[in-house]
């Protein structure tokens, strides 16, 4: 049987792959009398009394909604909101399998940002974090900016920050191994969407200085006439300080490191001699990337990474989204914020150590069952130490909790 | 331990009541390539190109909407969207045990009616079926209304016609023990509410022509001045049909039915020594009824129900919605309509064997395990005999199929 047979088995045979399970079984009157009336009353009656008990007698502590618009879902563009929700249940499969977050999908039949941001709003108090996810740029950025301001959960868009910090992982240990400094670097961009607008941002908060973002249009430059919006204006400010104008490869030459997040083929081979010595290459296009890892090789990259599992070094967000939910859940954040997205990296980063680093392993696998325990860790210290937990747990804990229950 | 601290114990210990959980387990890469990227995006395009495939490949075939907005929960009133959710979070734990239906809470923080409506329809893809919760009167008849038109889903406030249809089950069996037939009798209801309502529709659709409605200002008669609303309006069509005026006590006299949904202490011995020779009295105010059943028998009443356990023929609502969902899902129905809820009327009701009918058994248990099998099988048949249903199935394979689930 082919994939596309075998995927369709697998979906139809189990009509979908979520269930709702009940924690209490209800084999008699008394079992009844707790789990609903008359006795539900009594935890309905606390949270009522004080909101903040809402994590201690309901799902909320453990439940994230996973909500789409279907506009931009894999690489199959604006399919709408029911054609997208088998994605949407395979990412509440793999917070499940991966780090033992129960997640719901909610598929919405709206492109409308306002809508959508008052949709998830009204339906917060039962979930203790909104993953945002094939949402397509720039109503994105919008969307996640308003629910950051206007809920007292935390929001993340996936396709942003979690391709963006896997991605950061990689290039950490890829400059380890080629001895070199984030503030040192040059780094060209390829694609403004969703996940590169989070990488460049990203790639600021460690440091980096040297950095040029292009899209479908060339170099991205304050300034530039056409085809910007309010996040490439953004961006413009902090990067492209020459404000050099052209295309990939009029700004490519004497960068040491390329990320492209854009279309198969947009990386040349002769764009890759054009880099410094030992390119790094994140080609991370799906399913076909910028360049195959077989070129860039020859062209002289020092390490290639890309989005797909049948090469080395899989930029997968798998790696970074189940234990940044489960460290912030285990807190009971208010937010994600930046100090833990940056942890979520150097964790990742970290699972590798320095002498097991090689041109092929600058990431980890993500059947690496250290992976979700390690980032929760990193993520619950780095939301508490940055005054956005509402509880005080051990880290210890929290690494622990994780490792149980994905095992 | 109390009730009190058990049900606080409970809530607490499990941190809510619900879990999510995967169909599918994700061992290694193939897993993930089939349940996730690149396979998932099969299934997607199937939808794509028929939307009608959303009910093969995702769990929308077995799964329902517990939607609240917290305005009427319980006793307890207007206690809000977040206090609401241990009673939608048991809901959904109910429709689990009794009949293998995977459901969801969805608490919404307003009351607003268009928001209210705004906000399901939006979310529908991910559900076969919208069981509205705790709704307050009269917003839960609008909402409900509007859903049923606007969306393609059964939409059920069980308030109302869950309550309803366990109660006409009730009232078939005592006729039939008293010998009296449904056209002859004179039914008085107390208590305009949600409930209230929905059972004086019912009783008109089982040809009862002979009901007089009473609220808080005494019996509802065509052009009443005051405290009317549109549903009140609409009942005043069809009901008391000599216009009388008064309180309750002014118009039981000579009725053979008292239903009451109102509150307690409502109904006087006097009261029903003013009705027919052997009257039936169902007393549903919770936690206390409008009489308490020593009273109403003392008083001449032949058979009493109520809304507790702990006395004989218990209202329980989950003899009805479990059941009727499950049937409702497993023909794809666009609604739950009248002859629909008949039907379940009618297999609850033969649950008991007329020779087994007894004063104090006129209502089946709702620990008995064929209880949803017969009501789903009973509701799969009248959905596809009135042509609301997508598909067609053997009503037998219904009936195995809940009675394996819920085993």
């Amino acid at each position: 049987m082919s994939l596309r047979d075998d995927a369709l088995h697998m979906h139809k045979q189990n009509k979908g792959k979520l269930a709702v399970s009940s924690k209490v079984e209800i084999k008699d009157k008394e079992a009844l009398s707790l789990a609903y009336s008359p006795g539900v009353a009594e935890p309905c009656k606390e949270i009522y009394e004080d909101e903040r008990t809402l994590f201690d007698y309901t799902i909320k502590s453990n439940t994230v909604g996973v909500v789409t618009d279907g506009s931009a879902v894999l690489g199959l563009g604006n399919i709408g909101a029911k054609a997208s929700l088998p994605v949407m249940e395979g990412k509440s499969v793999l917070f499940k399998n991966f780090a033992g977050v129960d997640s719901f999908p909610i598929a919405l039949e709206t492109n409308d940002v306002d809508e959508i941001v008052n949709t998830v709003k009204l339906m917060t108090p039962v979930f203790g974090g909104i993953n945002l996810e094939d949402i397509s740029a720039p109503r994105c950025f919008e969307i996640e900016e308003r629910l950051k301001k206007e809920t007292d959960i935390p929001v993340f868009h996936d396709d942003q920050h979690g391709t963006a910090i896997v991605t950061l992982s990689g290039l950490l240990n890829a400059l380890k191994l080629t001895n070199r400094q984030m503030n040192q670097i040059r780094v060209v961009l390829n694609g403004a969407g969703a996940a590169g607008v989070a990488i460049v941002k990203l790639l600021h908060s460690f440091g980096v200085r040297d950095m040029i973002m292009c899209d479908s249009r060339g170099a991205i430059y304050d300034g530039r006439p056409n085809g910007m919006n309010p996040v490439k204006e953004e961006i413009s400010k902090y990067t492209n300080r020459h404000q050099k104008q052209g295309e990939l490869k009029d700004v490519i030459e004497g960068t040491d490191v390329f990320i492209g997040v854009s279309v198969a083929g947009a990386l040349t081979e002769e764009m890759v001699k054009s880099m410094n010595d030992d390119p790094i290459i994140f080609a991370m296009a799906n399913p076909t990337p910028e360049i195959m890892p077989e070129l860039a090789k020859a062209a002289g990259a020092s390490v290639i990474g890309t989005g797909r599992s049948d090469f080395p070094n899989q930029i997968n967000n798998v790696l970074a989204f189940p234990g940044i939910f489960r460290g912030a859940l285990d807190v009971r954040a208010t937010h994600i914020n930046s100090d833990m997205k940056k942890a979520a990296v150097k964790a990742i980063a970290d699972l590798i150590p320095e002498s097991e680093l090689t041109a092929d392993y600058v990431i980890p696998d993500p059947f690496n069952k250290e992976v979700a325990p390690q980032v929760a860790r990193a993520v619950a210290k780095a939301a508490m130490d940055s005054g956005v937990s509402r509880i005080k747990v051990d880290p210890e804990d929290v690494y622990k909790k994780t490792l149980e229950l994905t095992l």
